[in-house]
């Protein structure tokens, strides 16, 4: 088979020095994409520079990317000329991206200016229009600074949607095994299923691997794999999340 | 002598997921304390678990740390048992913690609440004071959740002053050679030594290291060391620069 896996976590620049991280390790990623090797199987690895990656070997190409935009662009390319017959999508994105960040000063000018422009103030009746109207133009206009200024108290960071990578796998790879991963913290094994299914079903994918901060510690890594008909198979170390994922996505790939 | 280095940048949460990083290698800081060990001194190294750190030897003491706050307490207790002769404050340290994030719609109905408090709105006059202290309330009590909401299109991140530590590093420990740490991002080489003069006197320091992030690159690391006469010595390398601060730490604790 011919798989696409990404792994670690993307970055998304506030200014040249800083950024938001979304923190991975990409060791599960790396067992993932080892395992897929191991098996005979063609692996493009796309991945960030923070994380670990597997050993590298003919059958592998690693792509290294920072932040969701990028990624989104990586996909796209290889889109244009690879067809996947399987697609682990095991990278931590950002659901968000950085729009502007502005002191709290500029920023109550700015929304005092904007709230005031007619003369006089808003109606109460138009004031939450008005204040939605202001934030989208203040987001959206505000020059971000090469490094963010040190002499305010408060910092306001806004941050906007980021585009929905899953969807855009599924759409574009209508084909592939598609295998989501749904990270949540601290919830019961019910609610981390019931997420999961929810996430399979949305994302039109045909596995979703659930699994909860609180229960990733060391060589423990309590991994449970959704599959379409909501039945579960549960995993307690990434190898055995890995052997799970593999067999699942061959047995899947081989009854399409 | 008995020194304290600080290498590699800080992290602030924003959930359990995701934070703010500050970049660093934190290379030069190793080359650093490699050359301070080498001349026989013993060296605590205080540093962040993504950048790189010196290798293990009976003078060195490793102490890893995340956020600026955490700095902040683990230098307290370094000097509650420790007098240090030299400090090399190299760290990239985050100005700003989060204190706060939250949707955009979750904003605006807190916003138009505070405005709206007394049946109507403020006056034209009254309008900043009034978002100055709603942003100061919002800020401080919204209960961050464990994870951000991905349902909304726009998230604000309210971020406030973290402590300066290189202030408390001189109060703390005024007899220590002090040396400070300046990154900027393409200023020319005299803007460079007027802002890292500005830093010397501000956090009264004996030398500060100027640098510039576009004079940073594989090998290449341009660095200027500025001392409190006003002289300025210039290295290439990050080697270089090592060599530079550890022959003048020595003078200066030589002629003290």
């Amino acid at each position: 088979m011919n798989i696409l896996i990404t792994a670690g976590g993307t970055s998304e620049k506030i200014d040249t020095v800083r950024s938001i991280t979304n923190h991975s390790t990409g060791r599960l990623g790396k067992e993932i994409g080892e395992l897929f090797l191991a098996q005979g199987h063609r692996v493009t690895y796309i991945t960030t520079p923070q994380a670990v990656q597997p050993t590298k070997e003919s059958n592998l190409t690693i792509i290294e990317i920072d932040s969701t935009k990028e990624l989104e662009t990586t996909l796209l390319e290889q889109f244009d000329h690879q067809k996947f017959d399987g697609i682990i999508h095991s990278m931590a994105v950002s659901d968000f991206t950085t729009e502007t960040t502005l002191s709290e000063d500029l920023f109550i000018e700015k929304l005092a200016a904007k709230l005031t422009a007619d003369g006089h103030l808003p109606d109460a009746t138009d004031l939450r229009e008005t204040l939605y109207r202001s934030l989208d133009e203040i987001g959206k206009t505000i020059q971000q600074e090469k490094k963010i200024p040190s002499g305010t108290d408060r910092l306001l960071l806004f941050l906007k949607k980021n585009p929905k990578i899953i969807a855009m796998l599924r759409k574009q790879q209508p084909h592939a095994v598609l295998v989501g991963f749904k990270l949540l913290v601290g919830v019961s094994t019910e609610e981390l299923i019931r997420v999961g299914q929810s996430i399979l079903i949305k994302n039109n994918c045909d596995l979703v691997l659930a699994n909860d901060l609180e229960e990733i510690q060391g060589s423990h890594h309590k991994g449970i794999l959704i599959d379409a008909l909501g039945q579960t198979e549960t995993a307690q170390t990434k190898k055995e999340i890995a052997q799970l994922i593999v067999k699942k996505v061959e047995e899947k790939w081989r009854n399409q």
